[in-house]
């Protein structure tokens, strides 16, 4: 077998764990030097490859490429980029091949959601084409958790377990001062399309905290969550209210457009949460508050799953070891193989198979009232957010996240407009 | 000495440690049950005083009591109720005695901020002179960090870590993304009156992350606030703001109050980050997040600082055994020895000295140009936040936090009207 370089980049939203992802790949790499040569990262994702920004991963010291372990965002930079089709934007595809010729890439370990599954099915194809054929393989990573097959996505047990703490947290607080103060506390998290991440909010439901839950998945319907918030309200005191980004009207609007303006009459984006708030208040007048997590739950490597920290490095290592065995155009996937104990081993996938194809929540995850999770959710969901893997601390009292060098090798090829 | 039993209630808002203070009171009670009987906790604090609901916290177990250490909120409940002057309101003070005396409670702990302690040295007083002396101990609670006299307040310690860790982690996030997505990523926390608490995420500056830090001392000006967050995209690719909920205009006005209205013209309550958000948008066009932390930063038990969850309850403790010594109107308090290495010790001040007094920044804490803090500043921080002092987790990967039988004791006296 004759030795060829690979290159590795991390695409779309990161995430808590991709970085633990890389960590796999390039440690796996590392172990096969026989086979593989230096690994390239891609500098901001794939941009790096089209514009020939490929930094040396083997300049970086093997504690450092270990502490990728315990590191929250995408450590060589990610973006938000998909290539065209082929036959809108031919070039790119060319320009990419290109770039793995010049610097003998025969390995592409493309870390993302369901673009970048796509991507790199195309890559693999054209590639074979163009008489330079390079093994594509597609490591998993989205919070959004809406990949097919794989029974989940890395990144999503971290934020699972993040929203479900936090909102058990602020419950805790809610329900301490509710006699004179907060009824209604509305938390609002990520997910434009899918619940997922709101359902992880329902998990606090088994301590006995009054919750709602707002999915992208079931129309909204105010006298319907005013009455329930006013049900809830008078029988426990308060009441938590989990609402999804993506929330929506029954015409298709989202809740979070839903008119705000500024002094100016600008509209102003964002805040679902502050228009639900608004909402109570006009119809119930509750003292309420609200939160909206943001960033903060998909970074929050803090508090990151440990099941999910396991996977995500699994499924980098896997990439490899199936690109060793001769794969192409395939994703490493989870399977769930029993709940209670939780195991899972790992699988693969054609990249057919995943590309385009949106998961959502299933329907009997969601209770008849639109506003809980299921006992079938509940048992899918508490797997993924067992075990607490916590990064490591300095004196001071802060997380020890690595900054790699990122050191460019030198171009060989000419400029290349994105 | 003749045993009387005791009385324990939280005030206000509460936060990820309060409930280490009442672990403190409780086991230094149960340690001298020859000295104290029963302790009483007042349900949702001083209001249960005043309607006779009684807690009877012998019920609870050891473990129970001792699961405090680890458990976020206030486990009694707490309210927002001032008391009165005297003169306006002397029934209620009045009453307190009366209850106080039905049930032989000659201890008084009020663990809470500057009104509790103004009630606590109240309460100390018209107890003697009604003849039935109680002696009044306050413990120190606020997440604001505004007490005289003692080096810091419990609360907020972990309120500090929480905030510089999700500072960092989300600008961890917005880095390796601005290339081609968010550029300036804001998060508004909490502190009405003072900057303390957004001046903890100042410290991520240390990681050569830019940051901008909006202070209420600081008079906010649009146009300089604008031109550093340009000159830090420009030099850093990103800017990360950190906006206190108190932030306002040299007009005295919110920031958050700023113009905001819903579809129908209603001025719309909350969120300096959104207002924030739109005026970088408006004046420089990049793309934005926000995130409000909101009860998130308070109750986040899950990554509370082990140097405050310590002091909190140290000043527990402490308050029960300068009451067996005596003690009257007075409060325990944290004097600061050394920063490096951080020592502290318990020292305590006469109520007369805390009463009505509210400490803000030092003007040397904040750096000139009133976007940042000093180095003073950041060795008064960084020992607040030393040390990870986690909860126990469940095999689901959820918190264990303990939630009280509270069961009250029977009533002696009739209703009372609040």
């Amino acid at each position: 077998m004759i030795s060829k370089n690979a290159f590795y980049a991390q695409s779309g939203g990161v995430t808590s764990v991709i970085n633990a992802s890389a960590c796999g790949v390039i440690q796996t790499c590392r172990e096969h030097a026989d086979k593989i040569g230096t690994v390239y990262a891609g500098r901001n994702g794939i941009i790096g490859a089209l514009t020939e920004e490929l930094i040396d991963t083997s300049r970086e010291s093997d504690a450092d490429i270990a502490a990728l372990m315990k590191t929250p965002s995408g450590a060589f930079g990610s973006c938000r980029f998909k290539l065209k089709s082929l036959d809108e934007n031919r070039r790119e595809y060319e320009r990419l091949i290109e770039v793995f010729k010049a610097h003998d890439i025969g390995y592409f370990f493309y870390n993302g959601g369901g673009d970048s599954a796509d991507t790199c099915y195309k890559v693999s194809q054209l590639s074979a084409a163009l008489g330079f054929p390079v093994q594509a393989i597609h490591i998993p990573k989205t919070v959004d958790n809406d990949l097919p097959i794989t029974d989940n996505c890395p990144g999503f047990g971290s934020v699972a377990k993040y929203i479900a703490i936090s909102a058990l947290e602020a419950s805790f607080d809610v329900a301490s001062m509710a006699k004179t103060s907060t009824k209604v506390f509305i938390l609002e998290v990520m997910g434009r399309h899918a619940g997922w991440i709101a359902a992880a909010g329902g998990l606090i439901e088994d301590y006995g905290i009054p919750v709602l839950l707002l999915f992208p998945e079931v129309d909204f319907d105010q006298d319907r969550f005013i009455a329930a918030v006013q049900a809830r309200v008078e029988e426990f005191g308060y009441c938590t209210v989990v609402v999804s980004e993506g929330a929506r009207n029954a015409d298709g609007s989202f809740l979070a457009e839903q008119g705000s303006r500024d002094a100016f009459g600008h509209a102003q984006l964002g805040g679902a949460a502050p228009v639900v708030a608004n909402m109570v208040k006009q119809a119930l007048g509750y003292k309420y508050h609200w939160a909206v997590a943001d960033y903060l739950q998909r970074a929050a490597r803090h508090i990151a799953s440990a099941t999910d920290v396991e996977q995500a490095y699994a499924l980098g290592r896997s990439g490899v070891e199936m690109a060793l065995a001769g794969s192409n155009a395939i994703m490493p996937t989870i399977e769930r193989i029993s709940n209670k104990p939780y195991r899972w081993q790992i699988g693969s996938t054609d990249l057919a198979n995943v590309a385009n194809v949106e998961k959502t929540m299933p329907l009997d995850f969601i209770t008849k009232d639109g506003f809980g999770i299921t006992d079938a959710c509940r048992d899918y969901l508490y797997p993924l957010i067992q075990g607490e893997a916590y990064p490591d601390y300095d004196e001071r009292g802060m997380p020890r996240y690595v900054i790699l060098e990122n050191a460019l090798i030198e171009r060989k090829l000419g400029d290349f407009e994105l």
